[in-house]
């Protein structure tokens, strides 16, 4: 049943017509929950899940390597690969033996799918913040609040909801249905097909068991914990959409010629391309480090995973502008491939942390220890 | 029945309908030969034409304003003022009294819809360069070739189209009609509503008169010409989506609060607004100074329109960055107008000379008289 | 006497020892004395100064001329002139009509050399944050504390010193002498001849008279108008920076070869010219405009001069980079032009308010008033 | 004797005495010949040789890793380093028994100190562009050229020449001495103890079997050879460079106060440490990756060297210039270590391959196999 093997994923992938279902995702502005099926079927889903629970148990590195192709082809699609594996991540670390048996192997072959349900209105991630309440009654936890932007809320079977019980942060697995209002949130240009909504709590309800860590462990352990899983999957989808549109920049440039010479003749062109590289490569060396921190629990690995998030996401700005300028109008068609790249990477430059708040995170942690930077490096 | 007085034209874009309509164009793709008929009742195609052609011969500063603030409600809408007022341009310098007297009226009024025929699958516009044929054959001439991307192409009445006449190259004025296949291109994610078009010319037909300047003058001459005006344009157009893109981060930042504090009180916000507005306060001085230059047909105009271009789309392409970064999720949403202005700027990038080309013509200029650099200034 | 013609200012500038002598200074790490004095007998330190007190009155468009070539043949010297400048400004509209008109001509025709002692170790310019106090003693100014990296102040006759009256802040013009100590600073890589020193205030006394505006008004009134004339100063200086290494590096691309090719006819070349040129000149259309708007007190003159200083000390930045790397090794020999135009380029980044404090500046302006942005442009 | 262990090398650079040795040779603008001479009595030049030519053998990662912290220290010294480091690998790599057996040793040990005398007034290393001829005279080698910029040119007993041989390029090993002038090059701002050198070949002459390599080798062979090495540790001198800046900035950001807050509390401070340390953390990466395939011999080596040559030195450059931002006039002063770290990043974009050459060898690379690109990142 379960043991979806990797290699199966990696087949998926590979596949040409993958590249059209991508390209009708986005014409159509959704990807279909029997699509989500079908590649749950090949095990997409449970990658990052151990195989007692019907997971792959993919090892990070490999994991990483799939979120990068996947957003390669699909940014869309890869916002889904996220959310799950936060959820998943939260449900393995934080919750009951018994919530985690029960929902895990759900998550793990798809037939339930999950949102991240974190972001309101006014933003912001801090402890103590948040607007929705998680409220506590007997055995009943009763959820009321606004959850924004949720990617693939649309379709979810579950939603992990943050927010306050009498007054500290906390977390809980609240299922769809009764009290649970879903909106599609207006389209995005880009991750235009990720089934982005508007989710209102209000009179939903959940077994006290469907807490996930303690009143006050929300946001510093629970959210925090997953987001650098998250930031660590956004550089890797960063990191392939920068690949991949350096890819269609590199082969335009081998194959179409200008004024009659081979447009990799012009020099111009020549540096654009080299910047590229590098740009695209720093980010996939970047991600290298911070999946083998993240592997290795390492104390510094948070942050790592916020500079590589960083650096892999101003890549994929600058990767896609290039290979914009470079492919000129016909890049720019709604249905070519480069047309989403450069969409998502807009998207990515403020998911899961803006830039603002990452070069806060980072420099918090340089200046906490000066005499580290050069020690950092070795 | 003409005198389409600039006021009027003022007062529709300051219609704050007018803004719904830009948006449902975007929606739509495609904006429609009525609304471009209603438009042109206000005047706005016969600012750069003479009263006595129907025209309200706005002074330059002034067509200028109003592609700047065309271009910052539908970058769509002012591709057609841009590709209209070249050929109005070309008739008006380089056509016969009959032809330029017989179409410069409809032109004016909109009554002719014009589209500038110049771009080839393989590009370029080298004098000699073109595939497509301009054939003499007694009175009349043969148009044979494709011509891509023509903005408005889709509904246009006449095409200014550029070829060889026995190895010259030449320009002429050809209606839509028999032997002219018009066919929707793909559409773009910026300019989406712009009715780009592959025109097809087999069997295409005119009368000899319809030559615009005489064989050997296509490129150096009309072109050439035609391409300053059009690099001055856009340089407007990119200008006024900087700037609006600038409004709405401003308005954003000053209206909005992140974690407890106004956006606009954080450091790094009020970094990126100073920087953004810096960037799009040089584009518009570079553009009065073009204009200045344009105005007064210094020798330096062409290069200094080229300047203004290569600047003022790269401020678009970098204002409304920022404001992408600041407006998060809610500024990508599909009918916000910051989408279309994020989207347009690309496209400018790319055409009336891209950046390579634009380099390539300022440095020229340069080299030619290194002395000159110190003295250009004052 | 007085009438220092701005031509003798200029002849003296296009003379071709004036670069020897550039060059010499920063060699020996000095302006001397004598040249200064030498040059106040040419009128240039009287050129803001109006004729009834022995100066020559430019018109501020010529004085920010003249501000561009000082600082493109001497950095060093050019500093002298800002501050110098500010001194005068300062005491012209805020010191008694006795203290004005004994000392205005002796600084117009460089009798006295006047330093702008407003810097602390502490840094800062913030109204009540300095550490130097004025004291008030009768008719007795006492001034105790310790003014760093003052341009100049190594051959200084005077002060305009800023500090604490009481708590309030307040400025006085002190005489060098008893209780005033002079210690050269470190030299600077740039600026290497700018005399730069630390003057501590020890016991140093002045008569009541020479107060400058009232305490209480020091920072936000005295300090705060020299400062808006010093950035648009700072501005031309950095403008003069930019075009000169402009000019190095378009010489030096028109007349060397490489590879067999010459220099300007590689594509990637002609890329980094045209950027350089587009920055300098981008400089240089702000200072006008900043220009003008100081000139006719626009009430948004102090933002445009922070503007204008801002960009222009990029632009400095930039463009001497890119010379520095198309010059090559060449280019970075110590008494090349280019040397000290690049080392001076850093130096105008900190100056007269650092970048992150003149981005504060500007975003300030443009939250205030969030609507005006649109109008701001017309 | 040799076994010139890599830990003695360490606790050399290790010194607090080191730094000062570093700025008093900036300050005298040489490193005098016996301080190479202590030097290399610690082992500092025989690192990269055998232990049976009297060096240590080191593994390359610790070679880089040296020339790291050379170059943090003492940019200057470090460019010997280089040099040498290339002369020693011609040697072993290219020469005849003899020949490599008689000078690595001394090279080894310092008692040979060699330069690298590639560089001509026209530049460029294309294979049969050189003006220097070494002419075949029976058993005698007769070299005639000049030669530019030759690092340590001026205390070096050898050099490593590259001339034509009967319009073939070659190589060999030429002694100081009869028919060698060596004359100072006028002293640059960065590397300024570096003892550059413009060394006449008139008359010079050399034994037969003092050639290294064939005729026709020359450049396609030894030279593009030794350059990838050169990359490489001109690569690991930038990020070495760029980490010390870092260093600095964070020390001052950690310790110093501006306007009553700590400078690390400032956003925009922040903002700038997060993206320095990106930068130099991106060259380091970037550097360990082109060791493993230098190690390795990997066919991607020369490419990957010099990617990471070409990222490096321009982390070297922002890095610096974030640095010089941030400690305003204090790290700008001529004995401040950061002075020379932001004089030597710019002499860095201009050596071993200015930065428009490397991005020729990055773009070639690219287009020759533009499906690899994808697979590349693996």
């Amino acid at each position: 049943m379960s043991t979806a093997a990797p290699a199966a994923v990696l087949d998926v992938l590979r596949d040409e017509q993958f590249a059209d279902r991508a390209t009708a995702w986005e014409r159509a502005g959704a990807v279909p929950r029997e699509d989500v099926d079908d590649l749950a079927g090949h095990g997409l889903l449970g990658i990052t899940v151990g195989t007692a629970y019907n997971g792959s148990d993919l090892p990070l590195v490999d994991v990483v390597e799939v979120h990068r192709r996947v957003a390669a082809a699909s940014p869309s699609l890869h916002s889904l690969l996220v959310v799950h594996a936060m959820v998943c991540h939260a449900l393995r670390r934080f919750a009951s033996p018994e919530l985690r048996d029960s929902y895990l192997p759900e998550l793990a072959t798809g037939r339930v799918i999950a949102a991240f349900a974190l972001t309101e209105t006014e933003g912001g991630a801090d402890a103590g913040a948040l607007a929705t309440r998680i409220d506590r009654d007997g055995d009943t936890l009763r959820v009321t609040g606004v959850k924004r932007w949720l990617s693939f809320g649309q379709i979810a079977d579950a939603y992990l909801v943050f927010g306050l019980t009498g007054g500290l942060d906390s977390c809980a697995l609240v299922d769809a249905g009764t009290g649970v209002r879903v909106e599609p949130e207006p389209r995005t240009a880009g991750l235009r097909a990720a089934r982005l909504a508007r989710v209102t709590f209000d009179g939903a309800t959940a077994p006290a068991g469907r807490a996930v860590g303690r009143p006050g462990t929300g946001i510093p352990f629970v959210a925090t914990s997953c987001l650098t899983l998250g930031r660590l999957y956004v550089a890797a989808g960063s990191a392939g959409i920068a690949q991949a549109a350096l890819d269609l920049a590199v082969g335009h440039a081998a194959t179409r010629s200008k004024g009659g010479r081979a447009l990799g003749d012009h020099q111009l062109v020549r540096g654009l391309l080299a910047d590229a590289a590098l740009a695209a490569e720093s980010a996939a060396h970047y991600l290298r480090a911070a999946t083998r921190e993240v592997e290795d629990r390492a104390p510094t690995a948070a942050v790592t995973a916020a500079r590589a998030k960083l650096l892999a996401s101003r890549a994929a700005g600058s990767v896609t502008a290039t290979a914009s300028r470079l492919l000129g109008a016909e890049g720019q068609t709604e249905d070519h491939p480069l047309a989403r790249l450069v969409a998502a990477a807009r998207v990515h430059e403020v998911i899961e942390g803006p830039t603002e708040v990452l070069q806060d995170v980072v420099a918090a942690a340089l200046l906490r220890d000066p005499g580290a930077a050069w020690k950092g490096q070795q």
